[in-house]
């Protein structure tokens, strides 16, 4: 095998090699997906990133290339030379199927031995053995076609955001560790044994510093890192677009960010998406739709019953009412069918999220079956019918808890619900954008007796609610807000704080001395004494976002080079063990285990 | 002070406020870099990233705004709307000097303390200082211009791979060590306590990877890490454009790049780069310049007088000869007036790379001063001028040694004598590229008692040297390539061996077992069994080659948040230390010094 091209030149791809090409010569180069002998003639299916295109070797066509090809096996490489003419037979499945290429000239560039998985499109081989031969698994159409989409949408990101006046700013990946949040990969400094960096969970200090700089208007598609136990669709690192803009409020930030998604759609997806997108207040998403990231692709909203069961003789909604609690329900149209087992199930179900049981009345044939029935007045199950806007053949199904409870319990009932019978799913190609706002501020964390920052401390308070920070904390409200997309977040920012003395209270509500607020963010502190301009920011998962227009539900299929879920690398075998000399260069020791 | 802008907006930016806007009102926002009272006007150049607007105060244009306008400090950030007017003495040192804002309404949006440095451009201040308030440093339009050139640079790159059917691919930052190369940064795992991810040092075998896996056309801008000691210019963390393409040979790799060079001047400069390149074998540029990186701006090439002085009665000469060794000089032109203080200065130079002296010939006046003439013959000295090309006023430096040793100090002292002489420096504006190509395979390394990769091991041979790999491996040229720009490496790569057989024997000539190589490069070594195509790229330095188009000299001007020559950041205090609680979550812990 000859190593190098020696001069040969790739005229064209593999899926180029169209009916307008009949009757040149081409050169294409590309891997065998499949060999076929038929009497006289071989047929390959050559491959590359661009699709396939069916060659033929004969004797007659080329005697030295027909000898060649038949030591072909797939995934060999090969560069084939003929002249491209139209198939007998064509095969209307490949865009290239018309035409074939006669090879008067065949060179094996490579040779393969048998591949441990096939390369085709969902492959259902076991994910441990995808990942170690990652590099085959990436010659896969589909995770092609997905790498390729990710390129683009990452290009178009950053032209809209060049085109609009923002700069691409890095930031460092040697960072500082801060203790609040996520826990920190850390990284031991050889200059300064027993001191650590700590890889970015985001470069949102960073971010705010170039605001104060005056760089005006950042973004950045940037590596984030957090080492958190790996739930489904997580990494260690993944990736994010990060925006930040001053002497801007929420409007500004909205806007603009509108618009980005309108274009990244277009582009990518050819899909227009309509523009402004909704905006509703967190209270309101909630009261809704029992989630701060509701799908709105289908209605079946919770409805309060709370006022109607306040005083019913059915004890646990006249307990839970008075203890404080709400009565909600959700409408599940057309399945006043559902039978006694498929009840129990969604009973099981909203018990995981801590509710204590599900309440439901069915309207069946002009009847009402209801295990709750004989505890509630007629005008009471009128009532509920009412709100509910139920009619014969639906299933109203209620939950009395604490409102956290009921919110939680009754958003994933009505989503599963949705899911079963096929209101979203795979199929639904609909993209259903908001923004939630107005989210709160802080919320009472019980762990640690105090309030904490829903998104972070330099999140700014809505200017009306500012003076409710020292009196009622819980009940002001952020300049914050989520991109939500189907029911899933896929950005989120916020407005922050520029002025030192809001900050300063802001720190307070959080219990923090101002001592505990240096030694946690001093130089973000400091810089603002120096004229910090207004400004806010957000910030996309880029790998959600790229889940999305590819169509895919796992997170893998849209990097190259994934970690398991355990934050390792099959393929390379990362993490892996080290010198001792490298480990006594950063004055650190394995804590040997004692048994 | 109030916290939101209050839906006021912002028209237009300070730098762009021309006489076209004259009699319109605007709205500009930004840092207050000067403040003037001038009798019952208040001034005030108004800076953002554009540029610098003045704005004016009076009693008559408005009473609030001017009473307001007495509190306003260097840095302050103000909103300020007003009429445009032509101003009575235009400022024809500022792009906005003919106009100014006539302010009508003022808002403070955030009062500054005095800053420590001043905003100003090329600031003197103490680098330390600097860093620690980098905020304010990367306030000063210097630093402002060369992160807008840097992320405009970053865009044409895009642009420019993307339009040519590059796939920018993200590579994992959390990899695995290899022992091979510069130190890496580990990272130890929580999931796996005792083993470590290292940082990248660059994505090279993922690059391979991925043509592995058909992407066929790579690029990404990625941060590298290597945890050395630090010199000038060099940063634990840097970027890099990193680049592969499958099915091609040194002249594919070459060509597009140069068509990418010319585009990136083109874009970010104005400035029209002719190519091709010229292309220089390695051993042709150390011959001629000393140098693997030759600055061909200006010429004092190197001239070889070993064959004339190897009978010479100078001893020195006569027995470096006989060794094996080079006898080399340059000719600088019009130097014959150095003093002897001004040569022993130059010996000292030389002596610094290795030399053991320096001989020199001066040709002053018709005569031949030379602490050496009386050793040499006539006709040697007469052959020594005719070689050097030397003539009247003219000084001939010639070092006698080891081939290394001669080619490094004259290299070097070529570049010295051509700053002392003007011939390079600050004010050149000239580009001067080329290809330095046919590198070396194999060095041997007397330290480590083998050959050693100059590349790296995957780095393929010329075709028509394999046959020297177990022969003469140290003859073996390699199918590497430099792109060199003034005089300094800014880019690098080569055509990649793809056939395991060569592998083997490459490794061998390392003096690695197949063990040895399995154990470093085992998943690589696996991925070419299954088909590897032809493939080979380069890789830029992106900080240099940012400071090339920024025309500074130092990398911390084109990063915007650099760490010190001890790899910390005096801003952010990175790294730091961390609760023990992490660390024992790590499996780690520190050594205690015993003192």
């Amino acid at each position: 095998m000859a190593e190098a091209l020696n001069g040969l030149k790739r005229t064209c791809m593999c899926g180029e090699v169209f009916e307008d090409k009949v009757g040149s010569k081409v050169t294409v180069m590309g891997w065998v997906q499949r060999r076929r002998d038929l009497g006289g003639l071989i047929f390959v299916d050559l491959r590359d990133r661009t699709g396939i295109v069916q060659v033929v070797f004969g004797d007659e066509i080329n005697k030295e290339a027909f000898e060649k090809a038949h030591s072909i096996r797939s995934e060999y490489v090969l560069a084939v030379t003929g002249e491209v003419v139209l198939r007998e037979s064509p095969n209307l499945n490949m865009p290239t199927g018309k035409v074939e290429i006669k090879v008067e000239a065949l060179k094996i560039l490579s040779e393969s031995e048998t591949p441990p998985i096939y390369i085709k499109e969902n492959l259902d081989a076991s994910e441990a053995i995808r990942l170690k031969y990652r590099y085959l698994d990436l010659r896969r159409p589909d995770l092609q076609r997905n790498l390729m989409l990710r390129h683009k949408a990452a290009k178009v990101v950053r032209d809209f955001f060049d085109e609009n006046g923002f700069l691409e700013i890095e930031t460092p990946y040697l960072t500082k560790s801060t203790p609040e949040g996520a826990r920190d990969y850390l990284v031991p400094s050889r200059n300064f044994p027993g001191k650590f960096y700590a890889l970015p969970q985001s470069p949102q200090i960073f971010k705010q510093l170039l605001m104060i700089s005056g760089y005006d208007r950042y973004f950045q598609i940037v590596r984030c890192f957090r080492d958190e136990d790996l739930r489904a669709n997580r990494q260690p690192e993944f990736t994010q677009i990060d925006i930040e803009m001053s002497f801007v409020d929420v409007d500004d930030v909205i806007s603009i960010n509108e618009k980005f998604i309108q274009r990244l759609f277009k582009e990518v997806k050819g899909i227009d998406v309509e523009i402004p997108f909704i905006r509703m207040p967190y209270k309101e998403a909630m009261e809704r739709y029992g989630s701060d990231k509701p799908d709105i692709r289908f209605g079946m909203e919770l409805k309060d019953l709370t006022d109607i069961v306040k005083n019913s003789e059915f004890k646990v909604f006249k307990d839970t009412v008075a203890s404080g609690g709400h009565v909600r329900a959700i409408n599940a149209e057309g399945c006043a069918d559902f039978g006694r087992k498929e009840i129990d199930r969604l009973t099981d179900f909203v018990k995981t999220y801590g509710a204590k049981g599900l309440a439901w009345i069915a309207l069946k044939d002009g009847e009402i079956k209801s295990q709750i029935a004989k505890f509630l007045k007629e005008e009471e199950l009128n009532a509920i019918i009412e709100k509910t806007e139920a009619k014969d053949g639906d299933l109203i199904l209620i939950v009395a808890d604490k409102p956290k409870v009921v919110f939680a319990s009754l958003g994933a009932l009505r989503l599963e619900l949705a899911r079963k019978l096929g209101l979203i799913g795979p199929d639904n190609k609909e993209y259903k954008f908001l923004w939630v706002t107005e989210f709160p501020l802080l919320e009472y964390d019980e762990e640690e007796g105090r309030y904490v920052a829903v998104h972070h401390p330099f999140t700014s308070p809505m200017d009306e609610d500012i003076e409710l920070l020292e009196t009622e904390p819980g009940k002001v409200r952020a300049k914050a807000y989520d991109i939500v997309l189907n029911g899933e977040e896929i950005g989120g920012g916020s407005i922050r704080i520029h002025d030192t003395k809001l900050q300063e209270r802001m720190f307070k509500a959080l219990g923090f001395t101002m001592e505990d607020a240096w030694e946690r963010f001093g130089f973000l502190l400091e810089a603002f004494k120096f004229g910090p301009p207004p400004h806010g920011g957000i910030a996309y998962g880029f790998d959600r976002l790229i889940m999305f227009l590819a169509g895919t539900e796992n997170i893998k299929d849209v990097i190259a080079f994934p970690k398991n879920q355990n934050a390792a690398c099959p393929l390379s075998n990362a993490p892996n063990v080290v010198d001792k000399k490298q480990l006594d260069e950063l004055g650190i020791q394995i804590i040997e285990n004692e048994k």
